[in-house]
């Protein structure tokens, strides 16, 4: 009964802590990121005291609440990549980016590294390397496939990045107010034209 | 005299802070942002006391240098917007930013606001203002001289500001090893590519 009881307890830790992050993530779309600790115990129905049990301060939230988002987008597209190749790939990772981004983008744009994206790839960012793994074959699949023309890679994966940024999406949404189905279409468009001609 | 004297002072203190931020622009680029105000007085060859006279701390001066050369990018781009028109005019404006912003791309990333492009403008950001005031005109001018397709015209100005992004070309530059001349041009061709064809 007592490592039973260990047991439940582990899995009542683990799941006030996804619990917690879960609202965080519903407060950060409802009312941006203006969130304090005792908002979230509020909202969470927990006490001040347990979300200090699981998180040092507001920076140190956000920063798990990214970090689980990018985990799972990560996932997502690791899992379509298995499931679909050239175009149709390319499309779907851009419709699950946006859908899922517009999620984390406030939150994001907060707490990313004022870095470009290659340089954080270089500097062995984990989540942006996997996401350059992610993507390289794709933009180069793409080449391959003469969907777009060829030229260097390495641009490709970082014109993607930049046009998928976090910022460009919340831009899209709350200044032009586009859904996130307009958007992912219009972006994954940009981002193949622009890839087509050469000049 | 007395009042020769204290015209010249101010002109001093004014040559003094150009200076600071002329050796703060060049420390940026030659070893990046990690500047201590000892440092820059070094460099400078003035007395730890003027550095702090004029600044605050690190990020005033971060701050101050981003506000002079945002300032004299628009002031550029604005002398263009006059003296050009056309496709001439959004070349050239591509060229001169990629080329100014590289200087003080590095100090820019970390210093600017985590909203997107739009919303900065939307909120009354008076450089970002300015910025969409002056790129308006051109991605519009490039629609009626039919040079890329009649489209939302907002749309173009935010991808304009997301492409040449300060972080875009410290990418480009310091990740990818490419010249700011490669820069402008590759860039300036993904915006027009990206906004001519119609998916």
């Amino acid at each position: 009964m007592g490592a039973e009881g260990g047991k439940a307890t582990r899995a009542d830790t683990q799941r006030t802590r996804e619990l917690l992050l879960d609202v965080l993530g519903e407060l950060l779309e409802s009312r941006g990121l203006a969130v304090s600790m005792p908002e979230l115990a509020r909202e969470a129905g927990v006490s001040v005291a347990t979300v200090y049990r699981h998180f040092d301060d507001v920076h140190d939230l956000r920063q798990e609440f990214y970090q689980r988002t990018i985990s799972k987008l990560i996932a997502r597209l690791t899992q379509l990549s298995e499931e679909f190749s050239g175009l149709e790939l390319f499309q779907r990772m851009c419709d699950d980016w946006v859908l899922l981004a517009s999620q984390w983008a406030r939150a994001a744009a907060f707490i990313r590294s004022p870095e470009g994206f290659i340089e954080r790839v270089r500097h062995g960012d984990p989540h942006m390397g996997q996401l350059y793994d992610l993507l390289r074959p794709v933009v180069s699949g793409l080449m391959t496939d003469r969907v777009i023309e060829e030229r260097n890679v390495d641009y490709g994966v970082m014109l993607w990045a930049t046009l998928f940024d976090e910022r460009v999406i919340v831009d899209l949404e709350s200044g032009l107010g586009w859904a996130s189905t307009s958007i992912a279409r219009r972006l994954s468009a940009t981002f193949l034209d622009a890839m087509q001609r050469s000049r």
